[in-house]
């Protein structure tokens, strides 16, 4: 039917994800641009660096979708055997391409400085195309064979990105023929997951045709998905029924954020600039209102202080407001106790106490969230007052 | 023979990983504990919340495998179906067990407060005995099917360690005669992977009968592991080999981190306490010792600021060492500069530069740890000059 979108398996290829000394978060940011591209990826597969594991993996992906994505396993060392995989599993064979060589040398500045071992990555098949890597020394390739495509991309974060959005996804829109998934996230703060289930009746159940619900815990709070490959405008009802069930606890939808929530109640306040002390958190919440400045381009954070004894409370930088939290040990039951002070003009109020639940990196991040929340909700509370 | 270790498939289910809305860390935790416990884990796979796929991959993982386990599924909502799946895979009826719904209800306190969706999770199959879950409303399972394994387990981190370490990781080493993997870590900061492997000459190809290498860039340098299954002592030699290689750029080996050098360094210069001051970091050199701090239980450090215009350079609370970092914006080719100032008693200096490869989260991090290692350098040098 018309609404069958291409389907994808992705392998994540390397022996150390698998001994867990690296974490796979490509998959995720792949997962992402796949869906907005109108790719429906079926699967990750997590494979050691065993040439005919990886063959078999492509085989077994190329007989069962239009796409597959591999990343890793395209570095200079013994282990790096994606290429060979790839070649086995096509029944074609590896050369070293003269260019890529060429390319290679140049990269180290000549001969002489470039390990010998650097060679394997100018190998190719010759149904593969090489895709550049301005910031690292594997090439990628493109493959097409029989109206089916493969792309491998090197393992390292940043080069993997880079290489996807400037060369993979466009030639993917350009091969396939894509309808987007369109989607509407609602997020809320305050409440655990099987509550905000309860509330919504049997929305997530029922959310419309060709509607997908789904429903999720993260550090920032329970977040609903609703998507469609259909029109957009179909999402519309199922997030209004979704804030009108959930009242004051839905702090926004799609990409709001805390921390840009709480900027804004601040402002509205009359507090342009904002400092941050913190104990208990391992800096949690200066790391996320530092990385909200610098994906906003803004200049209303001034810094923070992380305090390991709690004595000197003072702010790093002057600001017209100074937001405080204070992570006490983990209680029972994974829940613990959040103290939150902010001193701001109209608005501030002493030792506001949130609980939250949650262990490990969870805790210190839902810690400076329930801080922001609270901002939030201070902002709100003036306003209704005024 | 008997050196093969039993083995094992992983199946992190929920569709939100496949749409690259949570990123699965579960499955590098448990690949470490897999791996330290000796069992063999072949494979990992992201499967959507889709009961006849997951029917589908616990059958071919029971085929091939000794064990299979699977995080993600168990919670209240409709989009929960791995105890579904399996017991679809296992020709098993799920029924409501009435130990567990009692459970429940009191951990709710009440049948009023309980949402009614949870009892789903009190749902079990005739082979599979329930998991206690002490930090969460979803317990686990553990099946025993014609001397093959599967753990059920939560896909919330902390829930799934816990369920982990006190029940299926004790049940797996009485059930399966485990031959741990022994394993050494040598660790580098300052050269690049492909430099690396070429000043080991063939170690990581050759490093010895029974023994595996590899080589893995991190954001706290360039580390060789080498593993094996018969005796630890074979891997002092491959070990000794690559210190002797690798000279000062080696830090240390397994367990050692940067952090924890410099504090002894500056601690054997007479600095007991640090505090620290970063900007361009979001935070990364202070979450990086606090972290350290929290794990070892330690007193020494005492806090940090990140500052966001670099006025009022004061270190946030009283330290007889201050150590500061300050990221550049990013270069070409993702190289970015580091400056790194250190105020200690004998071994302080005055704005060093390093200069790190990398994007996005990878930068702040490793800037911090450049910052460490040159704190432990500087360590090196006095005590060589003394």
């Amino acid at each position: 039917m018309a609404l069958t979108a291409p389907t994808a398996l992705l392998l994540s290829i390397g022996s150390e994800l698998l001994l867990g000394e690296t974490v796979d978060i490509n998959a995720a940011w792949l997962g992402r641009e796949l869906a907005a591209l109108g790719v429906d990826l079926r699967g990750v597969r997590q494979i050691p660096d065993d040439r005919g594991v990886i063959a078999g993996a492509f085989a077994a992906g190329l007989a069962e979708h239009d796409l597959v994505l591999a990343t890793g396993g395209l570095g200079p060392t013994h282990d790096d055997l994606t290429r060979g995989g790839l070649a086995d599993a096509l029944g074609e064979e590896l050369f070293e391409d003269e260019g890529l060589a060429g390319a290679l040398r140049d990269r180290f500045g000549g001969d002489a400085w470039m390990p010998a071992s650097n060679l394997r990555q100018a190998q190719l098949i010759a149904s593969a195309k090489p895709l550049d890597n301005p910031i690292g020394s594997a090439p990628g390739w493109w493959v097409e064979r029989e109206g089916r495509f493969v792309a491998l991309m090197p393992g390292v974060p940043a080069e993997m990105q880079l290489m996807w959005i400037a060369q993979v996804a466009p030639r993917l829109q350009g091969k396939l023929g894509l309808r987007p998934l369109a989607m509407r996230t609602v997020k809320t703060f305050g409440l655990g997951e099987s509550a905000v289930a309860e509330r919504l009746g049997d929305l997530l159940e029922a959310p419309g045709e060709s509607i997908d619900a789904g429903i999720y815990a993260r550090d920032d709070g329970v977040h609903l998905r609703f998507s469609t490959r259909l029109d957009a405008s179909r999402l519309e009802d199922p997030v209004r029924r979704a804030i009108s069930a959930l009242g004051d606890d839905v702090y926004g939808t799609d990409a709001e954020t805390l921390p840009r929530l709480a900027l804004a109640a601040l402002q509205r306040g009359g507090a342009s600039t904002l400092a941050s002390l913190e104990s208990g958190t391992d800096g949690a919440l200066l790391a996320i209102l530092a990385a909200h400045q610098a994906a906003e381009g803004e200049a209303r954070y001034r810094g923070g202080a992380l305090l390991v004894d709690g004595e000197r409370p003072q702010a790093p930088a002057a600001a017209d407001a100074v937001l405080t939290v204070r992570l006490a040990a983990q209680g029972a039951l994974g829940r613990s106790r959040v103290a939150v002070d902010l001193a701001a003009p109209g608005m501030g109020f002493d030792t506001r106490v949130a609980r939250i639940h949650g262990s490990g990196q969870q805790r210190p991040r839902r810690a400076a969230f329930a801080a922001l929340d609270l901002v939030r909700r201070a902002g709100i509370t003036t306003e209704g007052g005024a």
